[in-house]
């Protein structure tokens, strides 16, 4: 499993005050808090707040955790302008998270993630929406993939978002993210990557965790790639360790645990 | 999820000698508080130690149990005398625990259930052992249908039990017990159940309750029916209620784990 860190997000108070107060050391500690838990990558969002000057804000963040970490950065934004003005700044891999499955918007991100040697998260919704059942998914999964091969993007630079929503709104969804994880896989050769923004499943519910790490584990069973999660969930990590050794995905020894972290 | 009590097992030091000294109330305590748990049948295994007279002490446990709860008992012996025993004097429903995928154990058990309105627990292996591969493990679940089929009994009174086997014995073992547990399903009209017995999976490893839970989990995603497991573990009972709702099975509300223990 690819792990993205999901704390540099201005919609936690904190995150969004250090953003706009460009507090170095703020950010700093907060990447490297989640690095030192295992994550992969790091998601970068703004948050709602900064809106007049989210290029500078966007720049000045890649630069900030670029100083402290390697690890891939996730950029979390919908402006165009403000996507591309990190992935130039950025010196590393970088993620363009997200596109919508609508010809619009993948005719902007698909050759910008050639250019800058990017991936890209193609969320299944497009102008109508997030479809209700999986065959609207798997289409719109499919109008990604499409947009890929036309524009010179190995598949396998795909991350596809089936979008899970909170479980106290729509409880069919669960099992069609699952499926739609699953039938990803064979879409396409080499096979695009699946990931989902797991906390949104538990939003507003009254057992947050918890449903995160069942959900994680159910979707890691399907064949989940990667995931914008909370890396500093210890339990959630446990859980996510042990599915994969389940899978067969690491070697067991009685200390699997430390030992994944180590890694 | 049908959920059997593993704990009325002679294995187990205290439940041995309760058996051998014909201990009431220890029996009814521990039936009582698997119950009151939420287990919807109990396991009765009189254990390695008592071997004359075990039709007599496997008849006492029924009857002893029965005294206080009306729940289904599954009935866990190699034994066929013991378990005809049992079978005839319990009240209730049964479920014969187990039959391997042997023409010899079928052409026993399968009449039996049908005679005493039992369901079997059919195990996919054979004189040979346990299949390593998904495919050996399939055909067994196929002898055992076809069995039921031939003999009279209702396909969805079988269980079939895929055997899953430590993690840290075989680790291939858990994807293919998954993809068995799935494929079942498609197998006979009605579809026959499949079950686990969960424990197994952790034997020897260093992590039992946490191994236990995510496969459970993961179990559950891919369709399982029953398992014979601690339904006084309540991080797994926690870990199983949510995938359930995950899978939309109990409908959603702030307090659901409570929701579900109260029915």
């Amino acid at each position: 499993m690819f792990t993205i860190g999901e704390r540099i997000n201005g919609m936690f108070k904190q995150v969004g005050e250090a953003m706009i107060n460009r507090d170095k050391k703020f950010i700093q500690d907060l990447a490297l808090k989640q690095v030192n838990a295992g994550a992969d990558a790091l998601d970068i969002s703004l948050g709602p707040k900064i809106k007049d000057g989210a290029e500078d804000a966007m720049v000045w963040a890649v630069q900030t955790i670029q100083e402290v970490t390697d690890k891939p950065l996730a950029i979390d934004t919908t402006r165009a302008k403000v996507m591309e003005a990190a992935l130039s700044n950025a010196k590393n891999k970088t993620i363009i998270n997200s596109a919508m499955a609508t010809k619009e918007k993948l005719d902007v991100y698909i050759p910008m993630a050639v250019k800058y040697n990017a991936s890209v998260i193609g969320l299944t919704m497009t102008e109508k929406g997030i479809p209700t059942d999986l065959s609207g998914r798997t289409e719109a999964a499919m109008q990604i993939i499409a947009s890929a091969m036309e524009g010179g993007l190995s598949t396998d630079e795909i991350y596809i978002d089936p979008i899970i929503l909170p479980v106290n709104v729509t409880q069919e969804t669960p099992k069609n993210v699952m499926e739609v994880i699953k039938e990803c896989k064979l879409m396409a050769d080499p096979a695009p990557k699946t990931i989902v923004g797991l906390s949104n499943v538990s939003q507003g519910t009254s057992e947050r965790e918890l449903i995160n790490r069942i959900f994680l584990v159910m979707a890691i069973s399907y064949g989940l790639d990667a995931a914008i999660l909370d890396v500093n969930d210890n339990a959630l990590m446990d859980a996510m360790i042990t599915a994969e050794l389940l899978l067969n995905k690491n070697i067991y020894c009685d200390s699997f645990l430390q030992a994944y972290r180590k890694k």
